[in-house]
């Protein structure tokens, strides 16, 4: 599936993220590019726009993020959901992920990593505060520019459950009326 | 709703929680209880179970948690969206949100703070690193006891979109058969 995007609010973000979809972290450094799946994640504020991840020593994807300083977050849906399983069951220090899985390299605008065209929205990040990654291999990321697709308003994510399992993002329901204006 | 519960494996708590549902924090100290909605959390840990949550400084919740060290992440599913909201949109400074909105506290094995009866997960925290707090208003919770219903398996639980919008969990897929031994 291919999604045209559009440049997108940064503190908007956590429209995508806070729902907790399983995403793609693309990373690059002197020319070598890698592609983690990663599931533990969190927004930490809307201003800086900032995203905690939790990046594993064994991912290659970590060691070029964290050497470069600078990643893509990419949400992929329900159509990916194979190559996201490929992705986290196969390492980037033996083969190169997107010739591996057919996925299309996409120049950011502000980041040396690549976005990952097929996904529907595309977070390029600095990093932010790296100081707890020793202990917690927690990283947060600020998101400096969002491309997100301009249809679906309402797509359908993907949410592991452990066990081989996810969950598809389904309806939507608004419960807008019942918020106070300040909490919306 | 009113969900039979059973004792769950603390590794395995990630099911429940990586799928980014909107959960209730309870808390409660020198006989005060709280309850506060929270959508920024993630998993950080397997062994011991770990969850790191955004709790901000204006959720009374937050002080009760602290102080207490101790506090229970509730999962409703979307039978309690209703509830869900309006917790988000009141404070426990002023209210009994187990009173106003027709909530029944259930004692906790290990923790001072009550039990959500009509969610349909209970997880039993206590305080494990607060040294965050102050920078990004994070905690660090080690859950010591958990509760989940015995069905259904795939719960409907919401997940928050901002602008006042949820998404529920919807369709379950499988692709275990895709991953090795070792990664599930």
């Amino acid at each position: 599936m291919t999604y045209r995007k559009r440049d997108y609010p940064l503190g908007d973000i956590r429209r995508h993220l806070e729902t907790g979809p399983i995403v793609l972290v693309s990373a690059a450094y002197k020319g070598e590019t890698a592609i983690m799946t990663m599931g533990w994640h969190m927004v930490m504020e809307f201003e800086p726009a900032l995203i905690g991840c939790y990046m594993w020593t064994e991912n290659h994807s970590r060691t070029l993020a964290q050497t470069s300083k600078e990643c893509v977050i990419n949400i992929p849906t329900v159509d990916l959901i194979d190559t996201v399983v490929k992705i986290g069951n196969s390492s980037s220090a033996e083969i190169d992920k997107f010739a591996a899985f057919g996925l299309t390299p996409v120049k950011a605008a502000k980041v040396g990593a690549p976005l990952i065209k097929e996904c529907y929205a595309n977070f390029e990040c600095r990093l932010y505060d790296a100081k707890l990654a020793r202990k917690y291999s927690l990283f947060v990321w600020e998101v400096v520019k969002a491309h997100v697709a301009i249809s679906p308003k309402n797509p359908r994510t993907i949410h592991y459950r452990g066990h081989g399992e996810f969950t598809v993002a389904g309806q939507t329901i608004s419960r807008r009326r019942l918020f106070k204006p300040e909490m919306l």
